[in-house]
C-alpha cells in the first residue's frame, strides 16, 4: 500500500469516523481516494462526558441526554455536508454499561445514527492499525488511554499479538479515587495500587523494556503540556517522547494545583483538567509495570484504524514504509518538482556515499535517512513564496505531521532543507533536541545535500554521477555528465565553505 | 486582467527574465498561463559588479570579462533548464557606456545570449509596471535605485506621467563620492548635495509629499536591515515602510561602521555593503525632494515589468485589483475550498455590516476588506495539516508575498485567519504593528469571521444570510436558511465569548 497522489479528484471519497468516548465525542472528516491518500479535513469535538456520574454500571440519565444531542447533531451535519459513508463506533463507556440499550437508543439519536459498539478485540485492533501506521515501531508496547479503558498490547513485528482492556480510562479513574479538588497523597496511592494491581494480574505484561507507542487524547494532551512547558519549538504532539522524568515532571505541577486550577496549566484544556492526573498517574503505571522509558506519542489511533479499514479493504492494511510514505505523501501535496528532487537525492546520497567510503564520516543510515527526506523536500517551500523558500520549507517539515519521525529528526530534516541554499544552518531553538555529534552530522549532510543542487542547477538531470576522492588537502568531487558540464561546475564551486565545514577540505571540482 | 488558476498545466511556459545591472546580474524563471497566472520558480544571483572601476565612461576589461562568464552561464542554464523564452536586458551601466559594443559583446557571451539594452523611458516603464501592479498606489511617486541609475517618476492614476533618469545608482556614487573605507562627513555633504543639485534640475519635482514607492535591490536591502535592526516579526520587505526616520538610523549606523566592517550589519550583504551607504544617502534626498514621508518597499520592479510584456501582451497589463488579486492567486495556489471561503466571506460581510447599521463598531472600509481577506484564506493551513491549521494558515498570510498590503494589514488578516477558531487571536509579536483601534477592529472582525464560519459549519451553504438586531443585552442574529437550521445554531452558540468580547453584548440565535 502507498499513498500516491489522487488519480482523478473524482475518485475522492468524503468518510466521517464518529468516535464516542466516555469522556468526548469526536466527529472527523476523511477525504480519501481508496488505496491512493487520505487526509482529515474536519473535525468537531464535543466535550460529552457520557460515564459522568455512573453508578452501578448504568450511565446516567443527564449524560445520555448530551450524547443523544451531539449524535443528533453529527447527524445532521453529515447529512449537510454530503458525507458518502458514516461509521460511528462506540467504546468502553457504551460496551461496559449496565443500561447499554438505552445508551445505545442515545448514541444513535434513536436509530437516526447507526452505531457499532466494539469489543475490546475490536478498539485494540483499531487503535493498533491506526498508531502502526504512523509510527516505525516493530516491536514493543502500545498503550491506548481513553476516558473508559486502558488497553496495554504487546507489539511483535507490527503485529499487536495480544492486548488487555481494562475499565482504567481516565474518566473512571477519576470518579472512582479522586473525589476533591485537592487529591490527598492516600487517593493517588489507592489509585496506583489499583492499575498496578489490575496490570500485574495479566501474565504477558512485565518490565522487559522496549518501546511504547502511546494513543488517546490524554496522552496527546501530556504531550502538550510537557511541551509548553519547556518552551518545546514544536507544537505538535506527534513523535513526541514522553519520558519516565517528563511524566514525573507533569505530576509534580498537577499535584501542585488544586484541580479547579488546574486549566490555567499551559497546554492543558478545560475539559480535561479534571482528568489527566489519573491519566498521568495511569500512564506512570504502564511505564513501570513494561519497564519502557517513556512514550513515544501517536497522534493517530482509533479513528485513523477504523478509516483505514474504508481506505484499504481487506488484509493489507499496513504501510509498508511509514516514513518514505510520510516524506512522499507530502512532497505530493505540496506540488514538489519531483524529477528534480528525486535526482537531487540520487546525489545527495552519492556523495554521502563515496564520502563514507573515503572515511570522511562515520556513514549512519539514520542520517542517511535523514538526508533522503531533505532532498525530497527541500525546495517544497516555493508553494509559499520563492524568496526565502529554504525557510518555507523548513515551516512545512516541521508542521505538516509527518508520521514515523521523532521530534530530533524532524528537526534534522528541517534544518537541512532550510540550509540548503543561503546561510548554512544553525541549530537555533532546536539546539536543545539534538544528540551528540548530530551537529557534525548536519555539516556533513548539509554539504552533501548543497552539492547536490548545484549539481541538479539546471533541474534537467545532466550530472549523473559523482566520485569522490582526496588530493592534497582537497575533496575532489569528478561529475559524470551527461552534455555540458560548464553550468553544474560554476554552480557548485560556491560550496567552498560547506564542504571545508563539513570535512575540513577545499573542494575541488572535474569533469570525468 | 485577473491571475486565476491555469486551465491546464499543459499551458505552462517557462521565461527567464535576465536582468544585468551595474552591480548585479540576476536571472529569474518565471512559469506562467499567459493571462491566467505566473510564479516565480528559480534565480541565479551573480554579483557581477558591471561598472566597478570604470574609468572615463568606459567599463572596465576585467569586469567585462565577469559579465561575460556570467552571460556563458545563464546561457547554459537556459539551453539546460528547457526554458521557452529568453529576455535578456541591460540598463544604465551598459546604455551609458563609451564602450558599448564592446560592453554588448560581454553581455551576450559573444552573440550566444542577445540582449536589449534599454533606453532610459524603457527601464522606468519597466520597472514601474512591476511595481504598481504589486501595490495599490494611485498616485504619488515612484523611485527606482539601481547600481548605475536612479529614477524618479510622476505617478497619477496609476500611469507614470513622466520620469527621469540620472546616473546616480549606488555603485556610481559610490564610486564617484566615498572612496575610503571611513566616509569623511565633506565625502558625505558632497554626494548629498550632487544628488539634491541632479534633482533640483527637475522642475516637476518638488516636495508636495504623498506616497511613494520604491524598487531595487538597495532599497529592499535597507528595509531587510532596518527589519533586522528593531526585530521586525516579518522577514519579507514587501510591502515595508521605510519612514524618514528609519532612513535616519540606518545612515547612522553605516556612518559609525568603517565600510569593511559594514557586513556585520544585520541584513545587509557582502556584496552590497560597499554602496548600500551611497543609496541610503540617494533615497534620503529623494525623500527630501519630493517631501514623501517614507518609502512603501516595493520587491517587485524591473524584472517583473519584462515577465509582464510576455504575460499580458498588448495594452491590459494593469492589474485592476492587486489586493483581490493577491488574496484569490494565493487562496488558489494553497487549493482553497472556495465555496466555502467565498461564502464565509458573504455572512462574514453581511454580519459586519449589520453590525455597523446597528453602530457597535465603526464600519472601516479598511476593515472590512482585511476581513474579506481572511475569510478568504481562514483555510488555507489546512494544507499544511489540519490539526493546528489557524496558525498554518497564519504563517501562509505572513509569508506568501501578498502584494498589496502592508505589514499593518499583513499582520491583521493574519491575525484573524489565526483566530478563526480555538483561542481568540492576541497581537503577541505583531503588537509593535497596530495602531490604535486596531485591537478593537480585530476583535469585531474575529467575531464576524468566528461566527461566520460555525454558520457554515457543514460547508453547504445552508445559512444564506443573517439579520442583526439588539435587543436585552444581546446580539440577536436571526438565521435565514435553507433547511435545517439544528447544525448552524448549535455550532455558531459557541461563540459567545468572541461576541461578548467585540461588542460587549451576549449572543442570541434563532432562525427566522
Amino acid at each position: 500500500m502507498s499513498l500516491d497522489a489522487p488519480d482523478a479528484p473524482a475518485d475522492i471519497r468524503r468518510l466521517a469516523v464518529i468516535d464516542m468516548g466516555s469522556n468526548s465525542f469526536r466527529l472527523v472528516v476523511f477525504h480519501h481516494v481508496p488505496g491512493h491518500w487520505f487526509r482529515l479535513v474536519d473535525e468537531i469535538r464535543e466535550p460529552v462526558r457520557l460515564s459522568e456520574g455512573v453508578r452501578n454500571g448504568r450511565l446516567r440519565r443527564r449524560a445520555l441526554a448530551r450524547a443523544h444531542r451531539a449524535a443528533e447533531l453529527y447527524a445532521a451535519y453529515c447529512r449537510s455536508a454530503g458525507i458518502d459513508v458514516v461509521d460511528a463506533v462506540a467504546t468502553s463507556a457504551v460496551r461496559d454499561a449496565e443500561n447499554q440499550d438505552e445508551a445505545v437508543e442515545a448514541i444513535s439519536a434513536g436509530g437516526v445514527l447507526p452505531v457499532r459498539v466494539l469489543s475490546e478485540d475490536e478498539e485494540a485492533h483499531y487503535g493498533f492499525l491506526g498508531a502502526v501506521n504512523a509510527t516505525t515501531i516493530t516491536d514493543g508496547w502500545f498503550l491506548d488511554i481513553g476516558g473508559g479503558s486502558l488497553q496495554v498490547g504487546d507489539v511483535r513485528d507490527r503485529e499487536l499479538v495480544r492486548s488487555m482492556s481494562r475499565p482504567l480510562g481516565a474518566v473512571r479513574l477519576t470518579e472512582a479515587f479522586l473525589s476533591g479538588d485537592q487529591q490527598s497523597s492516600g487517593e493517588v496511592k489507592r489509585l496506583r495500587a489499583h492499575v498496578r494491581d489490575a496490570l500485574g494480574e495479566v501474565k504477558w505484561i512485565a518490565p522487559r523494556g522496549g518501546r511504547l507507542v502511546g494513543v488517546g487524547g490524554a496522552i496527546r494532551t501530556l504531550a502538550v503540556m510537557h511541551q509548553r512547558r519547556e518552551n518545546h519549538p514544536l507544537f505538535d504532539p506527534q513523535g513526541y517522547l514522553l519520558t519516565r522524568a517528563h511524566i514525573g515532571e507533569l505530576l509534580r505541577d498537577l499535584l501542585a494545583s488544586p484541580a479547579p486550577k488546574r486549566d490555567s496549566l499551559p497546554g492543558l484544556k478545560t475539559d480535561r483538567a479534571d482528568i489527566i492526573l489519573a491519566a498521568a498517574l495511569a500512564v506512570d503505571e504502564v511505564l513501570h509495570a513494561t519497564g519502557a522509558d517513556g512514550v513515544e506519542v501517536c497522534a493517530h489511533g482509533l479513528r485513523e484504524g477504523v478509516m483505514y479499514e474504508h481506505y484499504v479493504p481487506g488484509d493489507a492494511q499496513l504501510i509498508t514504509d511509514v516514513r518514505r510514505t510520510s516524506v512522499i505523501n507530502a512532497a505530493e501535496r505540496f506540488g514538489y518538482m519531483k524529477a528534480h528532487s528525486e535526482h537531487v537525492a540520487r546525489l545527495a546520497l552519492a556523495a554521502f556515499d563515496a564520502t563514507a567510503a573515503l572515511e570522511l564520516h562515520p556513514a549512519d543510515p539514520g542520517d542517511r535517512e535523514l538526508l533522503w527526506a531533505a532532498a525530497i523536500l527541500h525546495d517544497v517551500g516555493v508553494l509559499v513564496d520563492y524568496s526565502s523558500h529554504q525557510r518555507h520549507s523548513g515551516y512545512l517539515v516541521l508542521n505538516s505531521g509527518l508520521p514515523g519521525f521523532d521530534h530530533r529528526e524532524l528537526a534534522i530534516v528541517s534544518l537541512l532543507v532550510r540550509g540548503h541554499r543561503k546561510g548554512m544552518p544553525s541549530p537555533g531553538p532546536y539546539a536543545p533536541l539534538l544528540r551528540r555529534g548530530d551537529e557534525d552530522a548536519l555539516a556533513v549532510c548539509a554539504a552533501v545535500l548543497r552539492l547536490a543542487e548545484q549539481l541538479d542547477r539546471s533541474r534537467a538531470g545532466e550530472v549523473r554521477g559523482v566520485r569522490c576522492a582526496v588530493r592534497d588537502g582537497a575533496l575532489v568531487v569528478g561529475l559524470e555528465c551527461d552534455g555540458d558540464p560548464t553550468l553544474a561546475l560554476w554552480s557548485a564551486e560556491r560550496e567552498q565553505d560547506a564542504v571545508q565545514r563539513a570535512f575540513g577540505l577545499r573542494l575541488e571540482l572535474e569533469a570525468v
